[in-house]
């Protein structure tokens, strides 16, 4: 069965299909350029990794199936437009607190036959992650549960109310300097009404996908490099090369070293 | 490729290797029986589960690879006869500190390119166990060693001398009852001198493979269930359904209750 996922898609997903070189499934590509027959999974990362896009599936497979990547859909990144109710949907505590250590993710699943193959899979593939951190990510998500349920009046130090501050702001600086550079270039800022925060907000996602305008300028990646700004570039991701993901999530010290080297690129 | 193992092996091994369907490797059963040609992958656990016996690897393929699986091979179960020194080996504190949920291993492997493959394979399949299950295993780890290195004289409540004890107890009371059941057997008690104990000591293996002689007993397993005995039966492992693998690591409560029921059977 072919796997597939629009590009730009995460540069994981080609070589995590592929690996045990399964007679089940294969990596196929940019679901909106192959054909993908009757039969195939697509992949839909949204908000998507590396772009940030608001996704929707894109292939009409009958027999199909489509699974949700809901890593990033989480207060912090992305307006909560809607109660997502589809198949089958990922999630992870990795990028929801910032605990990708404690590598712990669920699904939530609709058709029960789905349900038991992937209980399956983790079963035979590795018995689960460990009790260790099975109890961890139950209390750090109890107690962010907590806090917004007992302190309903003051959520402004709460999880994701602090992360969405701390997100938009950063995005508010990386913004100033690529409009000033005159070289560079981001997605557009999206903003909608947010059921978590009762609001109009901003989009921030966890990475920048910055595009280079400059001529001569054909590996966006290596020319970064060379400046000491470590980025992933475009064709890991399925596209061309003058565009690079950025990760927006590493320490403020880091991020500050970051913003003075960009601003500094003519 | 081929991966085999000599019967009876462990149980997962046939559904691990091909639940994927790989085109890189297939489970090819018995070693002892299976032609495997010159690429394969033998599987050698010692001591072995579910039987006990001590393993060496019984293949002869100049181009392929035993695996050494050392989940057993701990001071508790068994004589450390010799400084293990195989090209790969597998370790893991399941069994080791009684540590499963941790879900941690590790293994030591004389070929780079090999152990590079290994790692990538762990990037690739989970990017490794959680940090909760690495700062657990390493503490956990370093106060069975400091035992052991601080206490030198006073080392009878020591976590393997405690085990062995303890091990050693539930097979003398099991070889009792089999003696005298006139329908059961084990496989024979093995002492070799340990260099761990620094004296000669007897195996006590993790698991009892009994095997039953009584008329018209032809499947074992469902015999013991029906009196309230949870086994695995010896057709998993690869042998005949006469033989059955019980766990002699649970409880104490549940060890004695599985006394009682198997010193009633007539």
């Amino acid at each position: 069965m072919s796997v597939v996922s629009p590009a730009p898609y995460y540069s994981s997903y080609p070589s995590v299909t592929n690996f045990l070189n399964s007679g089940l499934y294969r990596w196929d590509g940019d679901a909106n350029t192959t054909f993908a027959g009757d039969t195939c999974i697509e992949l839909v990362c949204s908000p998507n990794n590396p772009d940030g896009g608001i996704r929707k599936a894109v292939t009409k497979s009958k027999s199909g199936k489509t699974i949700h990547d809901f890593a990033y859909y989480w207060p912090q990144y992305t307006p909560i437009t809607e109660a997502a109710d589809h198949d089958i949907m990922l999630f992870t505590v990795s990028k929801c607190t910032g605990h990708a250590g404690t590598r712990l993710g669920w699904a939530l699943v609709k058709d029960m036959e789905v349900a038991q193959k992937m209980t399956k899979f983790i079963e035979l593939n590795t018995i689960g992650v460990s009790k260790d951190s099975q109890l961890r990510a139950a209390k750090i998500l109890k107690v962010v549960c907590d806090g917004y349920e007992l302190s309903p009046t003051s959520k402004v130090n709460l999880l994701f109310h602090f992360a969405q501050r701390k997100m938009a702001e950063r995005w508010s600086r990386l913004r100033a300097v690529v409009a000033t550079s005159g070289i560079f270039s981001l997605p557009d800022k999206l903003s909608s009404y947010c059921m978590f925060a009762k609001e109009v907000v901003s989009a921030n996602p966890p990475f920048a996908w910055l595009r280079c305008h400059k001529d001569g300028v054909e590996d966006f990646e290596s020319f970064l490099r060379e400046r000491k700004i470590i980025t992933r570039g475009g064709s890991k991701f399925g596209v061309d090369q003058r565009v690079v993901r950025i990760s927006m999530l590493d320490t403020d010290e880091a991020f500050n070293v970051f913003i003075g080297r960009i601003t500094s690129l003519k």
